[in-house]
Parts: structure tokens; sequence; C-alpha cells
């Protein structure tokens, strides 16, 4: 190809960049982008800050299901929940499920945790040198507190944490970032608190800013074990007889094909000893304007069931790295606002309901594709409702 | 909440339906939702089998990125590259590595590894029998294997991994799929197998489809040894002197950045020890209609580097469970299809060379990414480009 | 220090040699070695081929447990078992848990896999030759194989698994080892075999010997899912009546304990979901002249447990990578014989039925233990038996 | 078997105890335990605390190693070090990596953390019920410390991790313990805090002492992120030319092939990406009386190696979970006595002492294996000195 896209033209926002990206591609392509071009918004108006090179929109066909019942502390009462996908008979899975759940009193969901990380790796000479900085950093966390929150009127540099090794001592900075995810502000505070160490800490090496302990959308152990976003737990208590008339199974039933697959789950080294998680997530993530990317670890998860003292269902699912937000990142942009609004999330001071509306959502799928497998409708399901793939 | 998505209508397509929900959500939550209804298809015509309960689409701005230079054995030679996402920089990132990339002759590619699977576990009284009725699947592969092939004319079983545990058998049913991702295509196949296994094999307890070893939509260890979806392996020798004149850093430097977070990621227990690989992979499956809840085990990844004998930068990524299709699915949606035609990926045979193009983008954003943190021109980027979240 | 041990005598087991050491030791530590020298044996007469430098031995004392009722298929009876450890509580325990599974009718054992590895690492010049080299391995197995075969009588190449990543290829050549346990025979016998590979096939650019895929010494995934000596499963299903009488618990009580730990254990990113089995495996390990080492892969494990219909317990301890030997390395010291042959578990044809007898073993102290915490009698016992640490 | 080991004696340490347990299995089985029986010491003076139903010794081979010269905090100049094995050529590999860093100029040895944990799991009606528990946890960490240390002298309660999920909330309680590995203490410790929190804190359904957050003789990602034990890190810069001359390989060499090795390791999911610090780390602790089952959590490592700016190779072990006593436990028995003696390390004041010669016997372990590999000299250094196994 001899043809480039119009260089320094990047963030060139009118539609007429728009159509002169567009024809570069139909001419080198013969692809007439016809639909990508067909948008409702100005983007000018909209997309600075979201996107670079804009040439159209995705249409991504969404899905209604609900009401949810959710007894949190956030999210309280009933909500239509919008799932952008294009997977068959996923909406009505989760629709399935959320059925169960309201004829079973809802579900109660709790945010337990919050944080979200940049973790800069120091080097220095040997691992003494290392781990002697470490006992400065913690004698100094309020100077580099006040350093990194410079830069930011949301983020809080909550704590510092330390992991050394070889000649390197990474630390791992854990803000609360308000109703935005967070990550761009982390990097910046971090930024700051950083140089400023270099400038009064003597003989370090270097530093960078990410030594691989924040794992930005990568899952890890770290973030299961310490959170990245908010940690969410959602569980209910589904009354055997609820069970065995909304999805016909029994709760014996559904808890040893549930202690089948922990072990599975176990051995194979999964992430998620539940079902599905990163479905519900990604097409609430899709239609709401969350990062998806952020899939990668917001899909680690801990399913937990038992069966009650009185025979009936206790079954739970903890999302260690859940990250969400309510305002900055692609929030903002139209459909995805109507989204956010259709839950009453849009705007500062709804992270944590959000958080809530998306793990209660993730335990309805949950026990609706568990009690599918276990009354042999998985596949038949999948073919009344889905495309043969 | 009195009112109830109207039952019985999942799969109603006409706009009166979509109507018809959305004044339902507008009825119970006073939001417009003038955005959700705009879009350029014909509902009824195109959604059956993608979405259920349909009340319009999110519009996902869409950059382009390239050229991409692509050494592959199916992708060969310059492309174009949607990538659709609502997070500002990304776009110009990994635009930006891509122009190094080109400069440094292009990236290769190779398909290594290609398997979908569905892992039923089969219950026994005891280990013995799990054991011995592990050599029966064996040596009645081949009949297995029919059965399997029954339901489709494109997957093929190509090998059963046995995992026993406890009193149960863990079977792994690896196939290829042709160009479908293949989920629902192999859990067919393999339940149509496992009730024929049912019918002839006495003293099972029961069985279950899936016993968590196929770990669909979460990350393992399981696939990335083995993988599921396509093994793709980029990678590509970058001269010194290119490096340095368009990244503006050595190659020293971004090696040695490397190793520590190489350590970093060790340690941290992550399933990706590179940058950010599912910031490419979810901006391009949402783009091109891919299911991009499989982000949650397409975006474990092993980079690995060198610095050559010549003093040049040996850089690769592999990605052992990249899951995509040309066919089926979400592909066939019109700005999907578009999107996927823009590379000449849209349809049969193509699901390998648009694994190409995924990976060799993959590449391009890791070096992107990562040479930025050592220019320290990561977070400067962000503010330029990003909104300040 | 001025003084060396003296060279080219590392091999020499006279006792003189010993003394000699002994006595360099004594000159510069000022610490008499009376006991060290206290053994048994003729040291030229049993060590060569076991330790070099010899100075002297550990005294590690031996506690009696049993009998333990194996329902193997190697193993069936009742067996003494010796271990060997400096842990006070631990035989009482282990013996404890004996005496419940022969009230409960004894611990059913199973072997279901066996294999022993040695996992070169192939470099070439990019993935897509690594690749088409994995085309020739299997193409070839048969001429690998025989290469293999020809350092070893009773070693025999299995398989050969390959993971592809970057320019490299991974092989793990899967051997079966007879009664040894076989470390050394596999890196000889897979020598052999890549250095034929390296004479006939062309464009090599190196290989080495291990590539860390076959971790000896280390507990990884690869070993758990694919095993590292014997895959053994010990089950046994324990009438509630028998565990309140013999452990004051009900199985109500301990399997809810249970479920708790499964899930701390899978969120703490645990190698073994079990209680102990390392306790159990390292008494008899050293009793026994087994290489202790391998306690590092050996310790993985998964339980299993549930109530079954009947309300009785059933209980399972699946132990992926137990490598053990009847034959070589310390088996036929003095000592280690005298314990092997407690359990008619010493020389030729014995290593499955030890094997079963390890496992039975560990299965018996997971219940002592999991018992003891619910009845709150962990402290206490350790308080009366063990030493205050 | 009729024959039962007597009961209500397994504290009985007369030798005529020991006899008549070994009449007993003598009789059972036929095998004379004539070298069981021969050991150097007062069984009733020297074992109670250590072992039950004692019946004799193990006689390990111990092979001296050594001078290892160490440049650590605690351990300063040259040390002998005992290493009991049966496995040939470990002594003389780990003598030749000593003979070889003492050229470098030694070993840098850091301890970087200490901690011991007892981790128990407090069970809740709900999510919400757990995270406020939390809560007081934090506020009232003074009075459980309190609670926790009138049990001990020595232990002191450090701080207390929380890791919530489902309706648990699990509690890791770190510890110093001074010069004890101080498993048994800290049980004891716990117990004492939790049984106060069980009577002062509302609506607790129920906590166990264990919620496997601890993951006793087990290797786990939160033990390798926060320690158990010691985390020790050993270090050297070996110049090129010293590593030529006594290994015979160059600097690129070495470090390639540990390139390739930390590829492999990644990918294998392997807790330790060196190469067998299992094998010194066993055995240093049978020979020093310390828990060879602790060998489970005490392999996991992480390796770390660069090429200096100098061309010298920079090599680097972590050792995040190092248990190691020079006081209770077995350090007090007679050869185990003698062994920490011989250097300086039994008794109060000298566990990080003792941990750093650990630490560096590893390190010199790891160099000797790695570069008899890439020398081609490991497959036939085994069949030199080893047995033909």
């Amino acid at each position: 190809m001899t043809a480039k896209i119009p260089r320094n033209k990047e963030n060139d926002y009118t539609r007429e960049a728009a159509e002169a990206r567009r024809a570069l591609v139909r001419e080198q392509t013969r692809v007439d982008l016809n639909h990508l071009e067909s948008f409702s918004f100005e983007p000018a108006a909209v997309l600075p800050g979201n996107i670079e090179n804009f040439i159209g929109v995705a249409q991504i066909p969404i899905g209604l299901a609900g009401p949810l019942l959710v007894n949190g502390e956030y999210a309280k009462g009933e909500f239509f929940v919008p799932l952008a996908t294009t997977e068959g008979t996923l909406v009505a899975s989760y629709n399935r499920g959320m059925k169960l759940l309201r004829a079973a009193g809802g579900v109660t969901t709790t945010v337990v945790d919050d944080a979200m990380q940049r973790a800069p790796a120091f080097v220095f000479k040997s691992a003494r040198e290392a781990r002697d900085f470490g006992v400065w950093v913690k004698e100094n966390f309020a100077a580099i507190k006040a350093k990194a929150e410079t830069t930011t009127t949301t983020g809080k540099l909550r704590d510092i944490q330390q992991f050394p090794a070889a000649r390197f001592l990474y630390l791992r900075f854990n803000y609360t970032t308000g109703d935005a995810a967070g990550q761009n502000m982390v990097g910046k505070a971090t930024k700051s608190a950083c140089d400023w160490i270099m400038s009064v800490y003597p003989n370090i090496e270097r530093y960078q800013l990410e030594g691989s302990f924040a794992t930005d959308k990568k899952t890890s152990w770290v973030n299961t074990l310490h959170t990245r976003g908010k940690k969410v737990i959602a569980e209910a208590r589904i009354p055997a007889a609820v069970l065995k008339e909304i999805m016909r199974v029994n709760v014996e039933e559904i808890f040893r094909a549930r202690l089948t697959s922990q072990l599975g789950g176990y051995l194979s080294g999964v992430n998620n000893n539940g079902a599905h998680s990163a479905n519900g997530i990604t097409a609430m993530f899709i239609a709401c304007g969350q990062d998806a990317a952020n899939v990668a670890e917001s899909s680690a998860a801990a399913v937990y069931a038992e069966i009650t003292p009185h025979g009936d269902y206790y079954y739970s699912i903890t999302i260690p790295s859940l990250i969400v937000a309510t305002y900055g990142g692609g929030t903002g942009l139209p459909t995805q606002r109507e989204c956010l609004e259709m839950m009453d999330c849009y705007g500062a001071g709804r992270a944590k309901k959000f958080a809530e509306i998306v793990a209660a959502t993730v335990l309805c799928g949950e026990l609706s594709l568990g009690t599918a497998v276990i009354a042999d409708e998985w596949v038949s399901s999948h073919e009344q409702m889905g495309r043969n793939r």
C-alpha cells in the first residue's frame, strides 16, 4: 500500500476527516463502509478523548434483561439490565436467571474492597539497598501520598504494598479513584510520586513506572488476592421449591455438579471456578461504556455454594477485580450513557451501585447456565436460539 | 416494578417489539433511549440467533490503525485494522507500533495450534472404574469420533485428553471447527458422543457435559498449555537503529525493562507477562463481531525478547488461546462484516488469516506501550489524548 | 579459611577419608562430630553413587504407624508404616487416621498414570521452523524412541508432548521407568535422542536438554495436569457412625469445614487443596530412601469430598506427581532398605505398591488433621506431644 | 494382622518400648531391623516432643561442601555446609558452585521479610457481616494482638491480612517467631485470639482455625507474595573470566539458556523458575533438624539474571518462603545439632544467619547445574558419580 492514514490528524474529529479515512480504506480494499458511518451523534462534540483516527461505529445489538432484584447497599430494588452481545441465548439465559432470583427474594450484593493500582519497580545495586529503600518508603508514606495526590482531586493513595525480589523493589500503589476506573489517574499520580522520590532518595539506579505488579488488562494472583477495581460479592439463598419449580432441578443435583466442576476447575488451573461470568460482564461493559479489555482481569471469580441446613441452596460469587466506572472513559458516549441511565448509574456517586448490579447480574447468569446444564437444556437452548457455530 | 418484559417474545425481532421493550424501560426509568434506537439495519433480517429481547444497539467508536505489515502464512502484506474502543490513545498507540514494525520489515506470524473444546466429566463408583473407562475411551476413539461428528459437518474431533481425579474422569474433547469459533458446535457434538457412551458403557453413575476442563470464558493453565482457539505466535526482529529513530529508545533500555517486568509478572502470578494484549484483542473483537467475552481466555500471552548477536531486538508474543471466527456468531452483522471485509477476513477459509492479523496487531501494541514507558511518554500521551480519569 | 576439603577425593569412601574431612571441620569450627560418625554400615560398600565428601550420617528418628489397611491393586492388606520425622504429633496423628480408616474398611488406592520426564528445548530462527520441526518429531517418533532407548533397558519412551512458544519448541519426553524414579535415566536417554536429532535435522540453532517443562524438583501446572512419577488416587467411604465414634465429629461438620478450606485454598493459589500431605510423604521418603527433594512436586494434591446419599463421608485425595522408587537411589542403604522391606516394598516390581501405600498413608493423615481441627484438638495435641515452637 | 502397636504408649521412649515395637514388626513382616536400632543417643533424654512410637533411626549420609563464602548481614565469611542426601552428584555439584562463587567474591544475602502464619476463617450469615467484622478486626488489632501474645513469649503478632470471600472472612495472622519455625506457636496464639473474639463479637456462625490461607506444607501464591518463614535473596556478580575458567561457559551462553528456561518455566506454570533449589534446601534441612516437609513451600523461588554493562553475570535467587529454625523442633537432636554448630547456627539469635547460608548454598547449586547443562556435563557427571536410575 502506498496510501497512508493522514498524519497529524489522529485527533481530527470532523465528519470530513472520518470520511477521508473511510475513503482511504474503500480505495485500498474496495469495501464499502456504509454501516460504519451510521451513527447518531456529532463526533467532534462527543469523541475527543475516546478514540483516534475515527472512521465510524460498531453497532452491537443490545438485549434487555430483567427486572433484576438487587438487595445491595447502593443498588436497591429492581433494574432493567442492558446486555450488548452477538451471542445468541446469552440475554435469554441471564433473563431466566433473573426470574429465578426474583422468585428467591433477590441477590444480596456487597462491595468489600476498592482499589486501583500502578506498580513501579525501583532498581538498586543489590537487594539490600532495595530493602532499605522499602523502610524509607514506609516512613515517608505521608510525603509520597502528598506528591501523588497533587495530580488529582479524586484519587487518594490508600497504601503502598512492597514486593522485594532480586535487586528490585516492586511497589504497588493502591488508590481509591471515586467513580472513575482510574487507570490513567493513578499512572499520573504515581509518576509524580516516583519523580519526587528520585529527586530525594539517593542511589536508585532507575525506576520504571510499571513493573507488572498492577497487571492492568491481565488476570493475576496479586489482583485476585488484593483487588483491582471493586471486590464484589453477590449471594443468594434459593429455596429448594423455587429452584425446582423454575429451573426443574433439585438442590442435590446442582450441588453435586458444582462439586464436580470445582474439582475440575481447581485442577485445570482456572482463574474462575464458576461458569461464565465473562459473558454478563462483557455484555454490560460494552453496553455501558466500560473498558471491555478489563474483562481480562474482571473475569476472575470464585463461586461458593452449599446446601443450607434447611435444604435450600446458598450460592455466591466473589468477583475480586471488577473494574467499573460511571464517570469518564466511555461512559458519556450517547448509547453508553443511556444504558447507564437506565439503571440510574450515570455520573458521580454511582460506581459501587453499578458494581453491585453487575455482580448481581453475573450471579443470575451462573445459576441459569448451571441449572441448564443439569436439566439437559444447555445444548437444546443454543440450538433453538443461537446460530449453529 | 410491576411491568415485565413481554413473555414469550424474546425472539420477536420486529421494530415494534423493540419499541415496546424500550417503552417499558422508558416508562419505568424515565430515560429516553433515542440513541439506542439508531441503527442501520433491519433487525428481523439480521439479528435472529444473535440476541434476544432486542432494544437497539450500542454505538462503539472505531478508529483506524495501519497499515500493518504482516508476513504470515495466511495474512500477507499490508492491512488496515479497525479498533473499536472508547479508551483514548489506544488507537494512536497501536498505530505507532504498526509504523515501527513496518519500518522493521513487518511482523512474522505463525498459527501453531488450533483446537476448540468441550470437557465432560464422567462419574464412577471409584477411581479404578474411572481409570478403566479411560482405557475404553482410548480404544473406542473412532466410534466416539463418529458419533460426535454426526452433528456437524465442520467440526472434527481431533483427540480426547484424559484427566482422572477422585472418582471422576474428566475428558477434554479437542476439535477443529473450521472458520467458526465453534463453542456451540463442540457442545452439541460432545453431547451426542456422551449420550452414546452412556448407552453402551456400563456403570457410569452420571456424566455432566462440562467439568471445567474446557474453561470457556476463563483463562486457565490447561488452555495456556493446550490451546483454546488458535495458538498464534507473532515475532519480529527490530533493528536497533529503527527502534532508536522511531521510538527514541535503545535496545538495551527496552530489554532491561522487559527483564524487570518479566520478574514482576512471574511473581505477581499473571496470565500474561506482556503489557496489554487485551486492549488490541478486545478492540478488534468488538469491531469484527467476535465474542468479546472470550477476551477472558484470549488475553493470556507470553512475551519473549532477546538482544540478537547483532545488537537488534528480537521480540515475540505467543498467544495460546486466541478465539476467532470469520463465519457465524456476530461476524455477519453489518458493521462487523464491513470491518472483517476491510481485511478480507469475512467468510470461509479466513479464520487463520484473521488470527494472524490479530496477533500481529497485538505485537505492535506491545512494542508501542513498552517503548513509551521507557521514553517517559506514557503518562504524557494519555494526558494529551485521553480523558483524565 | 585456609583449609580446603581435600580435592579429587570426593568419592573416597574409606573411613579415613571421612575422618579427614571431619577433622578439617573440627579444626575450623571447634565442633566435635561424635554423633555424625556413628553409623552401622561400611561406607565403601554402601555409599558409592549416593554421596560425595562423606562425613557421617544424620540420625532421623523413625516412628511406627499402623497397621494401615490398603485395598489397592498392588498393596493389599495391612502394613506397618515407618515415618522419619522430628515433628512431634506427626506419627500419632497419622496413626490415629489409620485407626479410623481401618474401622472404615480401609483405603482404596489406584495408580492412574505413570511418567517421568526430561524436556529439551529446541531453538530455531522463527516460530515457523519450530512448528515444522514439531511435525517431523511426530512423524519420526519411532526413530526418536529407538535412539532414546538405546541408553536404558528399563526406560520406555511413552510419548512426546509439544509446547511451542516464541522461536522454541519445548518437547516433553514422557517415559516409564519401571521401579526406579528415573530422573537420571530419562536425562541420559533424552540426550541420546536429542544428539541424534541434531545430527539429522537441519537448521536447529541449538538445543538445551532441559527447558523447564519437566519441572524437576518444582511443582507446576504441567505436572499437576500430566503427572511426574505416579498419579495415585486414594479414597474411602467412612460411615458417619465410625467418624463420630473414633473422631468425635459429624459428617456435616467436617464437610462444611472442607468447603471453607477449599474456597480458601482456591483463592490463596495453593498447589494442594488438602491439609498436609507433605508431612506423610516426607516422613516416608526420608525413612525409605526416596529423594526427599521431590517433595517439592510430590506435595501437590487435590482433595475431593462429598456426603454420600446415605449420609456417609466419601473422601479422596489425588496425588498427581508422586515420585517413588523401590530400586536404585537411596533405596539400598541399610536403614532405608529395612523400612522398605517392612512393607515388602524393596526391589523390582514394587514401585506401584509403594506408591499406593504412600497415598493411603496420606489419606489417613488428611482425615486425622481435618477432624482434629474440627474437634478442637489440634492445638491441644501439639501442646501435649510436640515441642513448643 | 492381629497384632497392634501397644496402645497408650506412643510417648514411651525407653529402649524397651522401641524394642517391643520392632519385635512386633519383625514378627509380622519377618524383617530384621538391625540397622534401624543403631543410634548414638539415649532416646528418653532426646526424643520427647519429636516423635511417637519410636523404633529407631534412619541413617542419611551427609556430604561436606564448602567452604561457602557468604557476604550476609548475619552470615559473614566462610562456612562448611553439611548436606544429607542419597542422590549422587548433589554434594559434588553444590561444592563446585561454591568454588565458583568463592572465586567470584562470594554470595551476598539479604533477609527481606520474616513472617509465620495461621489463617482462621470466620463464618457469617452473609458477606456484609463478614466485611463489617473486618472493620472491627482492624480497629481492635491491639486487643487481638494482646490476646494472641498471652500464649507465647517469643511470637509477636505483626499484622492481620484480610481476604473476604462468600460469607467468610479469611484472616491471615502474620507473626514473627524468633529463632523457631513457629508453626505450633502461632497456632496456639491464634486460637487464643480467636476464642477471645468469639466471646466478644456477636453473630459469628463459627470459625475454623485454618481456612487455607496459611498454606502450611503447601506452596501458594499468597506465600510467594507475602512470605512464609523468611524471604531471602541471594545474589552475586560473577566475572565473565571466572565463569569461563571454572565452569567452561560464556556469559552469553548461560544467559540465553536462562531466558529459554524462564519462558519454559513461565508457561509450564512452575512455582520456581530456577533449576533445583529443593535439592540444596532438602539436604540442609535433613542434616540440620529442620522440618523437611516444609520443602513444599520452601522450594518456591524466582531466579533473576542479567548481563551487566561490563559483560559480567549478575545472578540472583529470591526464596520467598524459606522456613528455618535454629531452636526447637529437631534442631536439638544430636547429629542435627552438630550440623548446625558446624556453621555456628545452633540456638537463639541465629535463624537469619542460617537462612542466609541456606540461600547462598542454593545460589551455588543453581549456577553449578546451570553451567553443567550448558557445558554438556550434566548427564556425564551423573553417570560418573550417580547410580544409574
